[in-house]
């Protein structure tokens, strides 16, 4: 039996503001994992009370979202940040939310690194392995969410930590297993029928195709779905009834089958 | 002949981050002044320097709309701030917005305080004195926005400095001219038919009525518009042709008839 | 056998910047416990890393040391929060500065709000029953710190929270049991022997006398030492000296016997 | 006659912090120019507004000195961000502490970027554009301070701006004009009679050696001096003495001789 767990990030307004187009109650309840923005890009306290509530009642699982110190920049530019320095503000950022997990009566599942920190930590083993040492640190029965083939997995393996790698329904790749680039005209899909297809291959066969056309293998414990793209909602329940018509189970990595 | 100005808030985003149900664009085409955010508790630099060049293109006044340190709580929260950091936190933040629209070609006009700093500058004369004392310092020419019968407009006046008696379409009156909380029930006034008419009441005899049907002596320079409320450009387009149906000329507080 | 804890504050800085004067490697070495700055009015992630695992190096007793979001101002200026935003950031902070004592190896003991944040909730029992409840929800083993007679204690007592009357060695107090303003020419007690003299009566008898020369009872469990006083230190060190000659046991809060 | 002004940065405190060792007003004696924090990397208002009226007081010339949003970095992390960004970040900051400038009764003399933003715009031309638009947009009789042969300095000399070719006393030189790494053993020179020797020869023959004993030319119309070196002071006056005893002016960039 195959399976997979689809993800979101939510909880990305911040005191009076909010995400344009982002419907956070709908998202979750198509996903099976929710990341959870904790104050650096996104998320002050009152915001991630309220989420952590409301992930916690529609039963998805929770994870921790952290980012880079750049709320002006939604977290998305990267910095040079020592190793140290992304270790600190991981951990930080998760005993953060973890605090209103454990008040709402609730359990963290995972930490999955928001944007450019994602996309540093992917391509610097360095940055992966400070992260991955943090979230180890907090809670070794914590699951790292990261790109497919990038550091943050090999990083999380190397210390025994669990992980789940993760791919992109609506992002192109490069032939290289890496994401284009959000600045590419075509680095957004966004017809459902080629999501899906991408998705279902992914999972069922373990092979993605890329922008040049080229098949290359990919492992997908969790699918990102996400929420600002238009049409998200929409992308994200026919991408998940498609993965269930063809006997996909979806569920949280975290729980067991 | 009467005449009198529409003022709103605008530039209120942060980043990726906007204010729900705000069509700025469309609320520049009713007002004749904008009060825009200077980066304290809205309004990163990009954010700043979009929102004056839209204002500067439609012919609007110009205004810094300086706030309390407080992003995550919109300046709406009161701080226990000295009358020298007021001062300090004006000045700086009428700088900054000022910059933007030297860029853009334009002079600046007016400064009206934001939220919290607004109302607790209208009820303390040792905190309106030093904002009011701040905006001189910057520039001489510039019109000090404050509430109607407030400290703000009795600080500028004792100093020499131009100001604009404000007065709210959409906001219910005390007895003693004082705004009810935002908390109240009946803070808000919906009903287009009244709103135009207590403001029409206010340019034209001088006059308001409070909550308790007390009538009061008031100067309606400038009438507030807010952009956040539900309905709030229908709102603000009804009320200017109402004026404007009344005979009032509605045009920016600094220009000259 | 007479016991009381001695407390500080320290990670006070801030990523490059410190406070002037204070040396916080020789203040733990004095007292028994140590509130850490959690990122709202002092402390980022590294700085409370470096600090959590310099008090665990000392066996010092770790509280979260949580404030207003107010870093210019050092969480000293009043706001305005609701309850609600009150217990959000206390959550947050206290989850915070979890992670990092977690990581560490050790247990976090206590929470001592900070600045603003302790005299608000000293004296509005919404706020401090709201401070007290994010506590307990997040670990209901850990013990709040309050001012001897306040609101706080009696929160903490009300949800049946472990909590410790704080009284002050270096500030004046009010015959009504509060602290004098720190505006206040006579707000701090500089002189050695006048502050050890009554911070051992407060212990051994449960009387403390007020700046208006009148006795009143008052419960000391822990002593507040400052370290950014002058001669903070060498006063610290006189105070734990003359406790002990007096007989009285120096050791945490938690700590049992 | 030759002539050269001395700069160093200033008012890098923020609220209550401030960075060990630094003495300002007695830096701010031996040098000619200033350069002021402007709240990003540090500098709040209360700290602006003081150290410009300090800097007025003393008669040094003042520039501002903008940097990255990153306060806990000290601006010293390079962020990626895009021209447009560049261009905002820098016009809000200049006009923010422009604003006490005009308050203290004096002028703004020129605008040097701090840190990463300095460093990022040396060696990219994109980013170097967009900040000597910003600067030209604001005031083109400003001056900008960049690193001698860099991308400031062209982009600067392209749109017609005034500009200063800066060198550093204290820091080593690559082959390639450009500074060493802060994180080579050999960044910084620390020996005064090697300092003042590097700079008089700048100053007087427009050469510099390099940390591998190439010479190349060099333009030098300002130094920097930092404050924050251990012995800066000391550096800082043995420099200026050993500059004016070979016959050199010091003076600041903007005065008139």
């Amino acid at each position: 039996m195959k399976r997979v767990d689809l993800n979101c990030d939510i909880g990305e307004g911040f005191g009076a503001y909010t995400l344009a187009n982002v419907d956070e109650a709908s998202l979750l309840r198509v996903v099976t994992s929710a990341n959870i923005a904790c104050g650096f890009h996104a998320g002050d306290p009152a915001t991630m009370r309220r989420t952590v509530e409301m992930a916690v009642e529609l039963g998805v699982s929770i994870g921790a979202h952290p980012g880079l110190p750049d709320l002006a920049g939604f977290g998305r530019r990267s910095m040079n940040i020592s190793p140290r320095e992304a270790h600190d503000m991981t951990l930080y950022q998760v005993g953060a939310l973890d605090a209103f997990v454990r008040a709402a009566g609730a359990r963290l599942s995972h930490v999955k690194p928001h944007g450019a920190l994602y996309n540093m930590a992917a391509q610097d083993a360095e940055l992966a392995a400070a992260i991955a040492e943090a979230v180890r640190a907090f809670d070794d029965k914590l699951i790292l969410f990261g790109l497919a083939g990038s550091h943050l997995l090999t990083s999380a393996a190397h210390i025994g930590l669990r992980r789940a790698s993760e791919v992109f329904a609506d992002r192109a790749y490069k032939s290289d297993a890496k994401l284009t680039s959000r600045r590419d005209a075509n680095a957004l899909i966004t017809d459902p029928d080629t999501a899906a297809r991408n998705v279902i291959r992914m999972v069922t066969e373990g092979v993605a195709t890329s922008i040049e056309n080229i098949e290359f293998p990919v492992r997908a414990d969790t699918i990102c779905i996400h929420g600002d793209t238009p049409g998200a909602l929409t992308l994200a329940r026919f991408i998940r009834r498609q993965l269930e018509d063809a006997g996909i189970v979806v569920r949280a990595v975290g729980l067991v089958e």
